[in-house]
């Protein structure tokens, strides 16, 4: 029997779980509270966020599956595809299901990190998968970078030679806030309809994108296990507050997932769970010469290669 | 002598010096810090910030005057406008000058406020004013918002008797925060393209957009004075920084100065001296009963009446 929407729904069901356990055990002290939700024009989600944790002061892991008319936005991007050209009035259904994280940590040396995994359906046997995982450090630690890009790279190069490259920068194309001049963090992996070429099977593709999933826990546990026990001053947690400020930016200004929810009526609080507890913003601020947050800015660029 | 750009743009400059002292006297302690900035394409500006003051944690006034091709977006609104329909390619070029103002109080019971007021040009004869002061309390006080109103409505009616009901009504309009069915603040006075319609003539419409400007500091002014020593808690603060993130939203997703600005490779710490120092995100933050903060999100609506 063909893997559908049902089955994938219920394994994204299981890795909300386990990634949540796996945060909780890590972080020592917080505890994810939860939040059901239904969504008028069909589906709904479980919403997970833990607050004021050891670790983890703002965290959120969303899992969501929802089904309704494809709006414009989707519809008008499906007839660009060479394949499946109707001409019809009429819009076609949509079933989107996946998992979204983001985790803003108290320490400034422990990064931000997001992951976003989703599936998605249209009528007439359209379906495709897209996510990534990317990392936003407050201060890049050039082991940890290597170490986040090392393992993202095994992930890739177990299922496709080109996978880790293009999946690469993709994400630093997308993570980048034009208006900065700089990337948001040091990227990471990025994929968005996979299953429209023909290089691999559906099946091949999804068991690559579980495996993007499946590698989240493991890969930020470590980096919190490197980092929570960091000391920081006020001058750290003033510079992280500054480089939640471009978060910010960056998901407000640019980010399609938050454009899009926020365009269609999406659940509001779900959708800006994405935003830190506190962020800053100073006029014309400068890093001094030779420091740390001097040395982090000179590498939020585009095409550095980390592995 | 008809009335151009020099002589306004000198009368900005000059009004961007009256406020400055103005808020520098209300303040008792900052001081604005001055910067000159030029912008390849044509023209520059005159950027002054408060930081750390006794009253004004942030504030900019700003004043600007640049020129250049138009860019297609002012290009094509203009196409709209039956006045001067032209077929040609060759893309016009546009002269704009303005002051703007953001202040952002430590005191979360001073009102944050928002001042701007622009003059612009284009080739063939087209030229219009734009302009508003609103306000947005973090802490809505009766009395001060029906000062605020009444202040802006009797510049208003000095010119005619529309103007107040119909800017009233754009500014509240404009002011909105849809994905959260919240107004920004308590609006004020928007207007723009003033000159356009033949209701009065443009050295009229220059006069009664003065006196905006100029109504400007005494207003702020007697808002300070009433509430800078008001006593504040803790929570008084949270709920501040909260205000402020929904400030943050407004500007970075709807403002269409910010937008534009942005796209535009405008002056990227000019435009976004609006944000606050401190702004902060809770997850499905919830008002206690008959609260103030429960108080004041009831009054963040369209067309409430406080004259």
């Amino acid at each position: 029997m063909e893997i559908g929407r049902v089955e994938i729904s219920t394994w994204l069901k299981s890795l909300q779980d386990s990634i949540c356990s796996a945060l909780e055990k890590a972080d020592g002290l917080g505890r994810f509270e939860e939040e059901n939700w239904t969504r008028e024009e069909g589906g709904g989600g479980r919403t997970r966020i833990m607050k004021e944790g050891g670790v983890i002061e703002k965290g959120g892991v969303l899992f969501s599956a929802v089904e309704g008319e494809a709006p414009d936005f989707l519809f008008k991007e499906k007839q660009h595809s060479a394949a499946d050209q109707q001409g019809e009035e009429k819009k076609p259904r949509f079933f989107a299901t996946g998992v979204s994280i983001v985790i803003h940590p108290n320490n400034p040396f422990v990064p931000i990190i997001h992951m976003n995994i989703r599936y998605f359906e249209m009528d007439g046997g359209t379906r495709w998968l897209g996510g990534g995982i990317d990392l936003t450090p407050h201060y890049i630690i050039e082991e940890d970078a290597k170490f986040f890009h090392q393992s993202l790279k095994k992930v890739c190069d177990k299922h496709h030679a080109d996978y880790y490259p293009k999946f690469k920068n993709w994400a630093d194309d997308y993570f980048y806030i034009p208006h900065r001049k700089e990337t948001r963090g040091i990227g990471g992996i990025f994929f968005d309809r996979l299953n429209t070429d023909a290089s691999m099977n559906f099946e091949q593709n999804l068991n690559f994108w579980k495996e993007v999933g499946e590698a989240f826990a493991s890969i930020y546990t470590e980096l919190i296990a490197r980092n929570k026990h960091q000391i920081f001053t006020e001058k750290n947690k003033q510079w992280q507050f500054l480089r939640r400020g471009r978060y910010v930016e960056f998901n407000l200004v640019y980010d399609k997932g938050t454009k899009f929810g926020l365009e269609t009526n999406g659940r509001v609080e779900s959708i800006l769970m994405s935003l830190p507890k506190l962020a800053s913003w100073e006029y014309d601020f400068k890093t001094e010469a030779d420091s740390e947050e001097e040395k982090t800015l000179g590498l939020l660029k585009k095409g550095l290669t980390w592995v």
